[in-house]
């Protein structure tokens, strides 16, 4: 018998009987402070894709970040507020104790087939093996990923001399690998690091606010992904007033689009 | 006295006394069937907006459509459901009678002066005066919007010879003009046809479901923006199994980065 993945162990959730699911933070996930936003994304998806009453599976997906989660126990109260004959919408809320800390609705659909072909197409770059491994830096969530930048990675040095473009591009799967199924897609699409550390070479305080997915791909495309390298891109768009946001894009290693994503952050100064 | 503006009419919403808020639909912003998406998710955000509890500017907005609005009367229900010191989190739920026909989501904030530097710029592009005003074809909402395409019009065919890049940029402002605020913008996120229709040059029933704007600009930046045009922007990022995404900007005539967009789309076949 082998140990659960520590992925798997992150999003278990309990049913309270309410209709509220019971997490808890993981320490394997850990951030500086309070947990990597990927896996409370992660977290908050798979209260409804083990919903009792989900009708296929996630197209859309956006979470709003209230506020740090402590380390502990939270709540998910995921309500599928509209079903339609192949869509659904839901509202889901994350709590601890009485504070709301993170909002996010869903829509999940049957897909079918229909015409079908991805404009962005996979950018040209070297082979996930013959990549060097990104070194780590010492936060806990970053050993869950193994991580293989091609472009953009964190600045050697933080003297202020950032760059005009702030496009990473990386290669990166669970560590140790895992199957690729929606939730860890979710939390996938959360690895880049802030893009105003490339613009300006420099350390602020800062956070997401808001994280939006749209999946491309079905269950079958993210089955066949396997446990492979996914390519994944990001580029800062808007920056000003303490907020800026990216652009990004996740690849299976064979060429498929697999998801799309946008984040804000906030930023102190 | 001049008559208020369509779009003002459009977004004009009565208090029911239990937090809930009555709108109804607007002709001049109908679309084939039911209204423009972007008139409803100005809507959304103006419940927000004009709440006495709110905190701050818009920096992101979601809204899902969960079905098609019939016309007539609909009742908003703005919750902000977490204040912070500078931010705010809003859930809000859109209802015709019993039935939920929309979810939205929104953070708004106080911003401060920061370090800020937008990386996408304005691409190049003749003034819009330049540019002749595309013709109209005959549904209400496009008779609002005075739209200059400088590239990825509509097909001249529907004979299913698309194009590879379903790149579009036009210039964009209200008909008749109006001073742009963020309702408007958030309107004005939405004037893109469906990139499919460039992809195939064929037309196929379809529908937004969920809708995200990012602003980068605050108050006194769209008012500076006045009723000057926009610059706007949106590329197809994945297409298949019935559902296709574009990421979009918007720049006002000086270049400023306004906001940036992504929606997802549902289609037929």
């Amino acid at each position: 018998m082998t140990a659960p993945h520590p992925f798997d162990n992150a999003i278990s959730l309990q049913p309270q009987g309410d209709g509220a699911w019971q997490g808890h933070t993981s320490p394997p996930y850990a951030n500086f402070i309070g947990p990597f936003g990927g896996i409370t994304a992660a977290q908050c998806l798979q209260s409804v894709l083990q919903h009792p009453q989900r009708l296929g599976d996630p197209v859309a997906f956006t979470i709003n970040f209230a506020a740090a989660l402590a380390d502990g126990a939270f709540s998910l109260h995921p309500r599928p507020v509209r079903t339609n004959r192949s869509t659904q919408h839901w509202i889901i809320e994350m709590r601890q104790g009485d504070e709301l800390v993170a909002t996010a609705t869903a829509l999940t659909a049957v897909r079918r087939p229909t015409w079908g072909a991805h404009e962005l197409r996979m950018p040209e770059a070297p082979r996930p093996l013959d990549v060097p491994r990104t070194t780590r830096r010492g936060v806990a969530w970053l050993e869950r990923y193994d991580m293989r930048f091609v472009l953009g990675v964190l600045p050697r040095t933080w003297e202020g001399q950032g760059s005009d473009d702030s496009t990473s591009r990386l290669w990166v799967r669970d560590d140790p690998p895992r199957p690729l199924d929606f939730a860890s897609l979710a939390a996938l699409c959360d690895v880049f690091f802030p893009r105003i550390w490339l613009r300006r070479a420099r350390q602020t305080p800062l956070g997401t606010v808001s994280l939006t997915i749209y999946f491309h791909a079905c269950a079958q495309q993210l089955a066949a992904a396997g446990s492979g390298y996914l390519l994944a891109q990001a580029r800062g768009q808007g920056f000003a007033g303490g907020y800026f946001d990216h652009a990004g894009q996740a690849w299976s290693e064979s060429g498929e689009l697999l998801a799309t994503t946008h984040q804000v952050m906030y930023y102190k100064e």
